[in-house]
């Protein structure tokens, strides 16, 4: 038995024996983890005609939080419409589909997109019948207690059909006897981890933030109607006005009556996802007033401040690093160049080089500008270095195409511990810096310099509550310092971020 | 609200609301029931080595059980791997699909087609957790008491993402204390209906039949292997020998010690489903030892004797008369001859004629064919007449063709009642023959002459249990004799065959 | 070199050295000739605002004449608009293709399925620019002298982007120096072959056939419109009345004046494709005014009055085989039984049993239904034997389900000499009845008697005009006798029918 | 008559009167020229096994010159094979249709995207068989003359299937009675214009570019064999080695002897297109020596010097001039922001915002970030201004985000004069530079101020040959210099770029 916890198997056990199922060939597992993965992202309106058309856009601007699979689900007088499905919002959803989904109010979803196993099951929004009627749930983030209360819930005779988080709590929610808000919250209140959810019934949108805020959401106005969505930018593309972010440990309900500001948790000490600010959210978008390019540009500008190297190019990691590159550019003086390209119609692609054509240099994604680079001495800025390996291809790379010298800065401190909260984390023997030092890892990725951001720097350029531990942000997978507890003979590792 | 029983609406209510979610347009719901809904289909290999391949070839020749979607789950050493998908077997399955369903068990599963919604959500094999483990189950027919159990399931909090029967089975099952086996037989024990299950945990397959035998289940080998079908023609098509019928209350499980024989229930009154011998079942497939297209030869020919009618040639409506009308042919001396065609192209399309052109006389998939009915009196022999519509279509087809005479003969009796195992049939209201008289209905379709098969004619046609009331058939929808009891405070009205 | 000509290679070399070019994986090209292939069809419409969607329904009609490709071609007040694509016409075109397809006269083609290489740039219409204008062309057929006008043409600079003959005429056509029809007039003078043609300019449908008539083409009437097709039944389907069959050698255009009926050639012997009766024609198509289904049953009975066997049932080789099955039972008194069955959800499908699968028993297309044949003694009438393999494999299933003795009777006499016309069939070598008796064919299929109709059995019952030699038949693959020159050195034998 | 010539009408006539034909429906042509279109790319390969393979990822690499359509055609020891089809690389081939594409020489392209007519038949390399076997051909450009050359071969007979210049080659190449080489020479001497060509035989690769060296080519080795490219970013991919570039009248032979390096022309005063530096290029491609990205940032740099304005920031228009905008930022000390974004998931779709949405600020493709432009001075930094409307759009788009002030800078000198060389431009009267004064198109656009880089500016940023006129630039869209005579009343404007 490899499936979740039927064993009895512990979390690392679960994590590494594979999917649940398996739909075509799985392609190499490793080359997952060459890159964090995107979290998923979710968008909700509630009184607008247009609910669906508006959750299209909204998704397709959180695209890059998820472009495994995607769906919506809305309510028209209570009647529920949905479609999900595997690939890109604009894939998924045509006008047909679009124009089936009726109703002013609406939720939806993207999922990051695992190697491999293609998991329509696990789609979202997940979508309910219980007594109180029709509940439709999607989420962004993960429960560390979800393997126990699944394990709970299944001795007292609950079945799954999916590996989602999601249908935990809709068990919750379903086995209370209290009112649908009640029962939300009595939910909620058994959760530990890192969470942004949206609940749709026929009258009602929830939306709920974890106690430590560990996931973004915010809340935005579009004339009458109330939109949520997991980052800004999709406020933006829906030319709704942003008004809030959605507070730590927040139980947000639009009714008939409009918005109820309620609370499921007090504000726990907060701690909002580092890896947000360096590498998931879209530099468009704003966490807590802070925009995300700005703040890599300042994480940039402090890293140069920290590790100035003299040499003759700056160039940056496409797309992620880019704005930091121009901070660390500005802040020394020394010129941004286009050093490295990404070729920007990969994307979904079967056909990959033989391993002979490799070998001779075909390259599908990235590349060195070898004029750009060649007698140059490089800095080259990353937002992170996971197991090494892109580092080390990226880096020779570069001194293929001529470079003297490469000198590696990264935009975060040295990526030690897993994610309980969202982000898909290798194996932690195979995070390259949680057995091997700044010097080691230098050699092992064959840099000419190799130099991490300060923890202290990293919530210089962006804590947004500076007189909070650790600026406000959680940096567990840098410190070992979980906001939550996180009980390893049952926590649940995320291995996909969404679960 | 108008999903299921969430109004405790009642079943005809429930009924004429409309799908639970919908995806795409819906066309126009009425031309459903031109045309009796063909059921599910089910198909379960027992150790294997190609279980997957072979699910496949079963249900490709189940395919006419269900057109609308299919799925197949295996048990590799424990772990599941299932694909579902909407369309065609030959559709939903390629070789890199199926080579990654592993293992030497299986059961898969066709659905039929409904009219608009595309429902994967209902696809099956639905597939779980529970606290002993995976999971799946598959099942063709339908059971009365689903709502009752559901709403009870619902009030102590499960929660439901299918409209389907068998996720209420998957409760019942997971609900139990007892092993999986004792289980699943506490479950079936409180099913009142008409349905064929298949159900495969990591080690076991066990099939099961209600009471009364409605639905037809088959048991093969092939080889060491154990291999389920709803239809014998699906033994043939994969190699398989043909054992025996699945009796009506027999429980069959098989796991590594073989086969066990057991029952949850003793036979009540035998009553297998008439339509499968008049229409539903391949022609090639034997029931109780009965080959299908013998049996409808042989009602063409009790009908002959029931209703001569002197003429010029007999004609079948295709594909599901053809036989009935060679009988007929043999047993009058009137030459067999193909006044009507049927483009074997057809199938889903969505374009169709504009009113205009289908006014002027463009037909999509069944046409007269001229020199053959011109200046003939024509013996037209269907299998039913639901709402008559498409019978006066006929009719007239024949007639513009230049048939002198059009005498209809049915090879059933009056479809009157409607069917609560697993037939989806109208509104009664619709039923042409629960109104009008056969002289009415002669009118109504513009007929010379119309005469139905007795329901004498017909047990004398197929009846295999000749001792056994009505022969052993089910004949409630023609005589409103049902086999269970149908409360009709709660029953469910079969609105989709397998649910 | 492999291509065609290019090295003088003669038409048989040429025949086997494969395709121009490949898409995808190339079957077992061996596989092909199992079955003679399917011609195309073609269909045009005169002077109706629904032109495109005419043209749909046609071509759906004439479907079995192709299954590869398809197109349409619309003139929309002289702007042509087309569409042309791999597969069935339903899945070719959709609403919005049809809707694009503006104008009121159209041609369209379907065009047959060759095994492996699928070749979207032979789909017809072609469509051409010239000094004249623009000219769609398309055709069912194959001209005999193609390779020789193809290199005279080459030899004076033309180049070729098809295999097509459609090219060449376009060619011929182009280099005229005169008025269109007149261009058309002899450019179809320099023809030899089989065939029938349409071709559009932006005001005119011109419609030809060759001066023997070996291909079908008819005309009808829908009010004021004209329609031409390869055969009635796509009349029928449109709602169009039937006129008359295009005469051999005849050339009709028809313009804003209405329709011309000219020749540009007398009629010289009548020889209508007798394969075209005996297998390709829909049943439900008349040619000449004998109607198919008919023709066929009639082949079956004179086959019984030829070769009469004691038997318990007769049996069709499905689908072409099942009016003559049912002339041989009404003859003999021997009862019609469905002893074989084809899988009418078979297609277009990449997944075959695997080797071992098929030894055991595995069939995707064709069953024998074992309680029909079982203990019985069979006439299985068929309408050709090939290769002999299919036939082996169909009396040896019959014999697996149990057939006492199996007795095969062919519809036509042996296929000995290869088609100039259009019919696809394989290296003289391969045809079974070229090398062997008809004894030694018995032994070969494994059948206990084995007769073929004889040739005067054949013009007895399709003959249409009983005046004319072979009753107006062309008999040459069954007796060598062509009705055009085939001069070997630089004929053209049919690899693929439309060429 | 709307078709290209057929009543003689003038190039801008045609040009205007649409495509020769339409599939599905067509959007809004007006729509095409907010943006220049990119050309088409060429890729070719000579001498190794992996042909097909490298042409894959070498066009992969060259995919935003056209993202409409692709083929590759590859010679197989004298075979040709080839498969185009609309969409991307990666979506028109898999690993089926590259398997089949064997050969160890290839030629392939990619073709720009046109709205609304998608023409497959359009699709390169065209294949063609004629007298001297089959031949091969894809080209980059346009030619002037290409009207009056197929006039005059229509007059003596010739048949033209698509509108491609390609095909008016083939012709003139078909109709000389010299050898190979000998008639690819005088075909390219009859020709005006501005291409880079490729055309392959059995066993040879010819590479040609016009006498001005208007569209670039490139030369590479991998290992001992050729490669050809529209961009060496393509010989990067590959992992080639760049040899050189082809230089203008040059026709380059490859055969089994190895590479003959002769010409067809001497060089003309070489007039390489200004719009590759400034738009069209890949920015990690060089042109004859220069990095793309370089020579953005240096017009960039000579702008800030040409044109300063003291602002807070400074933004690009993705992705096209982001390194213009660094080396404005950089000359000037402004900071360079990230005030526009491009959602980088956009791309074919079909659903846009409703016009009520998008009133209500609904945004697919590109937003201005609040946060980063809020309050500020804004210097835009854009590469071209076409019709206006675009850039009125994206000033607008800044203001509405909060920016106090934008101010314009353009990359390049007005854009007036249609482009004859395959740059697709609209009607001349729709160039906003062609009929406004810059004072008048910044009111137009609603900006603060404008200015455009100047000729002399551009020339000294870009100009890889000073001693040459216009330093070895065509900047005719700017100056009306036109290096080839371009008779306007037969003169062929480019309607798309590879025709």
């Amino acid at each position: 038995m490899t499936t979740r916890l039927a064993n009895g198997g512990t979390a690392v056990q679960r994590f590494w024996t594979g999917d649940y199922y398996n739909e075509g060939n799985s392609s190499n597992r490793d080359s997952i983890f060459d890159k964090l993965k995107e979290e998923c992202g979710v968008f909700g309106v509630f009184g607008h005609p247009e609910a669906a058309n508006l959750s299209f856009f909204g998704l397709h601007a959180l695209q890059h939080r998820g472009e495994e699979s995607c769906g919506i689900c809305t309510s028209d007088d209570g009647t529920f419409h949905y479609h999900r499905g595997m690939g890109l919002v604009k894939e998924v959803f045509d006008r047909d589909r679009l124009e089936g989904l009726k109703g002013s109010h609406a939720i939806g979803h993207v999922r990051y997109s695992t190697s491999g196993a293609s998991q329509l099951g696990n789609a979202q929004p997940l979508v309910f019948k219980y007594r109180g009627g029709d509940l439709a749930i999607c989420t962004n983030g993960n429960l560390v207690n979800e393997p126990g209360i699944r394990k709970e819930l299944e001795e007292s005779g609950s079945i799954f059909q999916t590996t989602s988080d999601t249908e935990v709590i809709a068990h919750l929610i379903a086995r209370s006897s209290k009112d649908l808000v009640e029962a939300v919250r009595d939910a909620f209140q058994r959760l530990i981890g890192g969470y942004a959810f949206l609940i749709m019934t026929k009258d009602k949108v929830i939306a709920a933030c974890d106690p430590h805020g560990l996931r973004p959401l915010v809340m935005g106005r579009l004339g009458d109607a109330y939109i949520f969505a997991s980052e800004s930018c999709a406020l933006e593309t829906t030319g709704a006005e942003f008004v809030r972010d959605v507070e730590p440990g927040e139980l947000l309900v639009l009714d008939k009556d409009g918005l109820h500001e309620t609370r499921f948790a007090p504000i726990e000490r907060r701690a909002i996802c580092a890896m947000e600010y360096i590498y998931f959210a879209r530099p468009d978008s704003d966490i807590y007033g802070l925009n995300l390019h700005s703040a890599r540009k300042r994480m940039g500008q402090v890293l140069a401040q920290e590790a100035f190297v003299d040499a003759d190019i700056v160039t940056g990691v496409p797309d992620s690093s880019i704005s930091a590159a121009i901070g660390y550019a500005e802040q020394t003086g020394i010129p941004y160049e286009l050093g490295l390209i990404k070729n920007k119609y990969t994307g979904r692609t079967f056909i990959q080089p033989s391993q002979e054509l490799r070998e001779k240099g075909v390259k599908m994604k990235l590349s060195a500008v070898r004029k750009v680079v060649e007698g140059k001495r490089v800095v080259m800025i990353d937002d992170s270095i996971v197991r090494g390996t892109t580092s080390l291809r990226i880096v020779n790379m570069l001194r293929e195409a001529g470079a003297l010298e490469v000198h590696v800065r990264i935009t975060s401190p040295p990526f030690m511990n897993p994610c309980y909260y969202g982000i898909d984390t290798p194996n932690p023997a195979d995070l390259i810096a949680s057995s091997k030092t700044v010097e080691e890892i230098r050699q092992a990725i064959n840099a000419d310099s190799l130099f991490f951001l300060s923890e202290q720097g990293l919530i210089d350029s962006v804590g947004a509550h500076p007189n909070e531990k650790n600026g406000g942000l959680c940096l567990a997978c840098f410190n070992n310092d979980y906001p939550t507890a996180v009980r390893f003979e049952e926590a649940k590792l995320t291995s996909c971020s969404c679960d």
